[in-house]
């Protein structure tokens, strides 16, 4: 399994991805599922997987030798050298037909599922940020105002904490916690997501993307998981009682 | 879709219900899921149940008219006269297994699902409190000092909670608030499960179920929901920051 989430608010682009994979509960492994491609000052474009690893690594292995080739010929079009982000989205989605089109019947066969899910984000100069959520049909949805965030894989479990705190106006900053407050209650309610993580801000109008891996044994998100626990069990406990007849 | 939680505690046995039923989203009614079953000072049987609605309704009237034919002819084996609280859960088990045998072809047949699953929670004197599940093929399993809690329909986004601060040695006053607050949770984050609720407290040893509706307007419980709530938002405020470079 995996959890990715992903937060477009007004101040910028949030996204975080946990790297634990898995084929059964004996054979786990560590896998990047984010991928950034970026032209300074011109484009950033992210991508977080989810699903059936062989096919989400087949669309990025197109992607980015897509991208690799646009740059040597602009004529080439890509990710990175399409016209707008959602056009950059219809692509991801292409790539995902083509892979589900040669694979999906064999992985089948197997009686392993070949569903995937990916996670795009980004903004290109002159545009706007945006986000979108690309599905195993290769079609998408894109966050809005009301909805400023999208999630792949296991998402039950961090979904009410975003649903509390996250709106359009949340600062990065706030958001980063509410990120890793939502991946750390999915780190222990389900064992198939786990640490290190990858997170990534990518700040309005900068088209750059500031990245860090978190480590299991990273001082701050023990804090954040910690104190969390400790304020979620003070809160608890000073609620009102009901008492039944 | 349905939330039922049961927690299984040294000092009794806590069952909370939603009553929430749909076939889509466009055909939502309301149904008990909740049924208790007793005979003063000597035992108690809750059922709470999940899924097909056809499938757990047929359970329960067969369960049901079982436990009158067995008051009035002591011969007949039922939930409430057989030997034990494990005998009344594989009785449960082997009613689940008929009906399914009977309907679950047809069901099938109509593009619908039959899977089904109960909660069945109780005491007998001279015996333990006892906590199961029953799943649609009819086997079971136990709470035990572990996990105290089983909990059946959507039980992902009421999780955490309880993961986070029920222990077998939970009063009952601090495991009804948990109950509460892990389908607050769950109704926020899922349409499918709604108000009014269904609460029932059975002490150990007591063999009574004390019962009580929480209907939407409920004072407590909407305390209980708006003071979580506002301590959840201060307690993430309060969180530290992580900065990334």
């Amino acid at each position: 399994m995996t959890y990715c989430v992903g937060l477009k608010l007004k101040a910028g682009l949030v996204l975080l991805s946990d790297t634990r994979t898995n084929a059964g509960v004996d054979n786990i492994a560590r896998f990047r599922k984010m991928f950034l491609f970026e032209e300074p000052g011109e484009r950033v474009v992210a991508l977080m997987t989810a699903g059936n690893l062989g096919v989400t690594q087949g669309v990025v292995t197109s992607i980015s030798a897509a991208v690799k080739r646009s740059k040597i010929d602009p004529e080439i079009e890509s990710i990175m050298s399409c016209e707008t982000i959602y056009r950059a989205a219809q692509i991801v989605g292409e790539s995902m037909q083509e892979i589900q089109k040669r694979d999906r019947a064999n992985i089948e066969a197997q009686g392993a599922a070949a569903d995937a899910t990916i996670i795009m984000a980004g903004q290109r100069k002159g545009g706007d940020l945006r986000l979108f959520l690309i599905y195993t049909a290769g079609n998408f949805i894109e966050a809005g105002e009301d909805t400023p965030y999208l999630q792949i894989g296991e998402h039950k479990y961090g979904k009410p904490i975003l649903d509390r705190v996250i709106r359009s106006e949340t600062t990065v900053d706030e958001a980063i916690k509410a990120a890793l407050v939502s991946m750390d209650s999915t780190i222990r309610s389900n064992l198939s997501v786990g640490m290190p993580l990858d997170l990534a801000v990518i700040p309005v109008d900068t088209f750059h993307a500031h990245t860090q891996r978190i480590e299991s044994d990273h001082k701050e998100f023990r804090q954040i998981s910690d104190s969390w626990a400790q304020s979620l069990r003070t809160a608890f406990h000073a609620l009102p009682s009901i008492k039944i007849t």
